[in-house]
């Protein structure tokens, strides 16, 4: 398995995927200046590949500079690649924290960060599989799981498995996935361009969908659970993930379909009360006004772009972390406290 | 104006609508073939479009074959170009059913299809608008009107003016159209296409959004009333009409925000008791894996592209057309008597 970011002979390798669905490409980084490119175009993307691509860097600098203040200056420049990716800044600074004690140092604090993030993937996986496969046992006697997924949750967001399509190639390796549905997920296709090229990758079977057509693909009974991500979890249990998760959560509620929220406890956010405090970023008219270069709406078309939604607590049957899964369905909160 | 469709110098002529927004072509049509053709792809839609197209189809026969039996068989294939679309069968039925008279009774009753339908847009305009008016003063106490609405339902969609987009034109002529939010309508873009192409044209304010951000953006209390138009009303006042419909109906009942279905009496099949009888006609993959001409997803993706979804009656406050307003909401139904 190609891990979508690694240290590979004193390099980074990442996969670039903007050249996907069409091409496997996988970029080896050896200069700042690449990998913030890379980082700037998305070439890598997903909150926790983020973390582990500001890590690196700083090793990559550590590593091959001798002068400290030059290591942090470059590590300065990565941090600001992308100002909005929180993940980006904790990696990058993690890493750095470590450089008074040398390079060794670094590169062991930024592969402890890629190693973490693998086994917290796995966590997720094997919890979330567990807990699906019940829900559906429950609610249909079927020993076989069909599952509705919005966006790119995988492997591509992170270093390997992903959190809620890691929790979907864990029920294919089990043997129980009967197919999944994934949304396109408009406007930047990640369902379509990488969902879609994961599952393909590892054989599963899969049917592309639009997103206006997952409330009646659901209420015709054709999948028995939806997972979605998380881009911020608050107190309460709102979740804030990418535009359509609401929409899908309205859907499995009016199916009778069980909801779940996948995603690292990192996610959890216990200082935002409720999903009423998350600001909505509004991003630009051309992501929707064209597709791949390919102009879809007259010139001068305005837009309404949020790049997130929030879905309530009461739409979600549970939340499933790499430290635990937590009922909300049942009354369970984020706030409540860790399982020892 | 230029019609949508028309009978001219003995020929069809329609607007290529898979040419919009980048140019405004008109097809030239004096064979079966190339009717079917368009219908197929989408040159042209929309349910009074087509009712007039299966008119018009039948007269291109019946002026051009001297056998009744070719143009009884014509009729037939013309009939079948799209299943779920009701109006189409009703249109090649009726001009059908004066065949027995002579070509020039043919075309007669195909004349007489279209200019109804320019009567019945310009009913439905009037009776639409008071109503959205009336929901919203009631409702919000706005004596202004901000529409949400999918797919194309304008002029495109009839010979003139439309249905659901028409009453948005006539709410704009009244100057109490404060703004509109179409959906984009995937996978074929209907929503980013035309609609845009329409609010462009007639100067109404607007902004296009990805059909899954609708149920978010009227949580957030950014639209009054929403307005979809149908492709077949059921007995109950069940409607089919485009994939994302649904979706839209569920959002609005969350956010408590009216929705009006906006059709020509002709779209209500009392032949059909409620929407579990209505067929779903299932499209080709490549309008979800490509858009435009651009591939989005990898190499031998299948999908589930649903043309159509069906809404319950239970989610629609009332159904507006050229004959009555039907509210649902208070126990209303298509059933019932027609006023006289």
């Amino acid at each position: 398995m190609i891990r979508t970011i690694d240290w590979v002979d004193d390099e980074i390798h990442l996969i670039d995927q903007t050249r996907l669905p069409d091409e496997l490409v996988v970029l080896r980084i050896n200069e700042l200046g690449v990998l913030i490119d890379a980082i700037v175009r998305l070439a890598v993307r997903g909150a926790p590949a983020l973390g582990v691509a500001g890590a690196l860097g700083v090793a990559l600098l550590a590593t091959r500079l001798p002068d400290e203040g030059a290591v942090r200056d470059g590590a300065a420049r990565l941090r600001a690649a992308r100002p909005t990716a929180v993940n980006l800044a904790w990696g990058t600074d993690r890493a750095l924290a470590r450089l008074g004690d040398g390079p060794g140092a670094v590169l062991a604090e930024a592969l402890a960060i890629r190693d973490e993030d693998i086994a917290s993937c796995a966590a997720i996986a094997v919890r979330g599989a567990d807990l699906a496969q019940a829900l559906v046992r429950e609610a249909t006697g079927r020993a076989t799981v069909r599952v509705m997924t919005i966006c790119n949750t995988g492997a591509l967001a992170a270093v390997e498995r992903g959190t809620a399509l890691g929790v979907v190639g864990e029920l294919h390796a089990r043997g129980v996935l009967e197919e999944v549905l994934p949304l396109e997920t408009r406007p930047l296709l990640q369902g379509a361009r990488l969902t879609a090229w994961e599952l393909t990758q590892m054989r599963a079977p899969f049917r592309l969908l639009p997103d206006g057509a997952a409330a009646s693909v659901l209420a015709r009974g054709l999948a028995d659970i939806v997972f979605i991500g998380a881009d911020r979890v608050a107190a309460n249990g709102d979740t804030a993930n990418k535009i359509g998760s609401f929409s899908l959560a309205l859907g499995a509620r009016y199916a009778g379909v069980p909801l779940l929220v996948i995603a690292p406890e990192s996610t959890v956010d216990l200082g935002t009360a409720t999903g009423a405090g998350i600001e909505i970023e509004e991003r630009a008219a051309d992501e929707v006004t064209s597709i791949r270069g390919v102009r879809i709406a007259p010139a001068g078309t305005r837009t309404l772009n949020p790049a997130f939604d929030v879905t309530p607590a009461s739409l979600i049957t549970a939340i499933v972390t790499d430290r635990r899964v937590i009922r909300t369905d049942r009354g369970g909160r984020p706030s409540d406290p860790l399982p020892a």
